[in-house]
């Protein structure tokens, strides 16, 4: 840790706070430096960095004394409060919330979609959602060939999108339907959003509500879906629809994603162009059922692209099944390689 | 149970015929007589149908001398084998397995849907696929009123509809997750298909292959929600696509659709037509969180929509989330409401 940057974790023990440690242990990005932050309530604790333990510290204006790159994951007012800050002190923040997703200033970026945006940073970078990177990383290889007018989503998210209190939630409700209480009986207090007046058992259920309810029915997180499709891609024709659903899963969302393209593309091409894609998996092969699966999907940093069918009526349509573990490259992962592409293109400035 | 129907229940020890049990107890329909038939396995065995004990007997071709009413549910083979049985000895069948469903001479029948096919019938009529069935309650109303042009749907369904041995391996494996063993050490032997070679676990995952894999990569559920909805709206012109998904849910199948109507209709219309829907509850009000779940939708007959939204690109796309419990109105209740036609029609010959 002699040369290198100086790189501070922001919400250092949160679901994608611990995972985005994990990400800094495997990174090329050269690091001199750990500083974990986190509430008062945190600060004292032990993390263990490299086999070192590293003292949680609270997060306060000055934290950010020295840092060259801050990732936030504490939520959209830790981000809106800090991220300043840090900028102030000379870091470059990525930030992993939805706060400055949409501000035209803010580069939003998948290093294998967009790293070009990361050139025009004002001192922070937006990390998308968990379920708009793994579609973007699936989509991409598919619209630099033969473009793409319209996407329409179906997830089945994992519950650790929601947090660490979430993954409890979905152990504890699990355990006491499988001791046999009755549905009405579970007490949930998270999901489907922490935020939202009511909450409702994700155990052995369905929820067709992730973040709270906007603008014409759909939720927050289906809208950042399509705006955020549209700001990375650069794109503000394609035609984006969501319907977020969150399912008793861990970790890993899977996406259900029907595609029209502009041009024509066999599924055979596709599949081609899946296996060549930077950060994509192709697991592809019905014969032998293969197939993306949340579940091996975790803790790797891929996104696996599988189920591969051209639509049976339209001529450009196609449909996809995409999993990814959501928080690796979902977040923590990406957060870093976009570090990783600050530090290439040499847009950290220390 | 003087005057009315005798009434038989092929595989009435499964998931799907102990639940004809429990329907045939609800039903409005004239019972004199219930015979319950299974394999030489659960021959002698006993369950109670209203209060009153009814010894179980094994199946044989001459298990249909004056039966009225045969409701098949033992898996297609059976169906194949003991339907032409029970029609020659005078019986109407109303089968739940796949066998006989895209067979022109055997009507395809939701009740709410097209009762009119029932006229047709010649000894067999056809119960349609679980996730077929809900489909058809929620987007007939629609299509009553500005017609019906795509249909896109991403499935979310229960594992009670692959039987009850399906069941018991939800159970098995989330208890041993929980206790701590690891996902490749589950040894799954059911899902996602009993007839496939390979077998993963649905534990916390989520499986996008139910029945085995078909022409085009399309599995043959897949195919059967698209081959059905064209034969039971008996519209050939209907685009359709589907995406099956198993996840862990015990009962309750949940359905992501995109509809694209062939004249306008409002948000409000439609919430207003599915209110007026035989068989249909809205549950549509965001700002009280207010969708159908698959955990709410349990032992009810009802088919349950929600989530109604206008496409934001499409002048006539339209969103809907669609759930109802696979094993009563996807399959016990819509074979007893076939008979409960059946009857107000005079089509059953006694």
């Amino acid at each position: 840790m002699s040369t290198g940057y100086h790189v501070a974790v922001v919400g250092a023990t949160g679901a994608v706070g611990t995972k985005m440690i994990e990400m800094l242990e495997k990174t090329t990005l050269p690091i001199k430096k750990i500083t974990l932050l986190a509430s008062k309530r945190s600060a004292g604790k032990t993390l263990v960095f490299k086999n070192e333990p590293l003292v949680i510290q609270e997060l306060t204006a000055d934290s950010f004394a020295g840092v060259d790159i801050a990732l936030f994951s504490a939520g959209g007012g830790i981000s809106k409060q800090f991220a300043p800050e840090a900028v102030k002190h000379g870091a470059v923040v990525i930030d992993n919330t939805s706060h400055f997703r949409m501000d035209p200033n803010v580069p939003l970026v998948v290093p294998e979609v967009n790293p070009h945006a990361l050139a025009q940073h004002k001192g922070i970078i937006a990390n998308p959602n968990c379920s708009t990177i793994q579609m973007m990383v699936a989509l991409e290889p598919i619209r630099q060939k033969v473009g793409l007018s319209r996407v329409l989503v179906s997830t089945y998210q994992a519950v650790s999108g929601a947090g660490a209190q979430a993954l409890a939630e979905l152990t504890r409700e699990s355990q006491e339907l499988l001791a046999g209480k009755a549905a009405d009986e579970l007490n949930p207090e998270i999901l489907p959003a922490g935020s939202d007046k009511k909450h409702y058992p994700i155990a052995f259920n369905a929820l067709p509500q992730i973040d709270v309810f906007a603008e014409e029915d759909y939720t927050y997180e289906e809208w950042k879906m399509i705006n955020e499709t549209k700001k990375i891609m650069e794109d503000t024709q394609i035609k984006v629809a969501a319907t977020c659903v969150r399912i008793p899963v861990f970790s890993g969302h899977s996406e259900s994603i029907y595609i029209e393209t502009k041009d024509h593309a066999s599924v055979e091409e596709v599949r081609q162009w899946i296996s060549e894609a930077p950060g994509a998996v192709l697991q592809d092969d019905p014969s032998q059922q293969v197939y993306p699966q949340a579940l091996t999907s975790v803790d790797k940093t891929e996104t696996f692209v599988g189920r591969i069918r051209k639509d049976l009526d339209v001529e450009n349509g196609l449909h996809l099944w995409v999993v990814s573990d959501n928080l690796l490259k979902g977040a923590a992962w990406n957060s870093v390689q976009i570090a990783e592409s600050l530090h290439q293109q040499g847009l950290v400035h220390v």
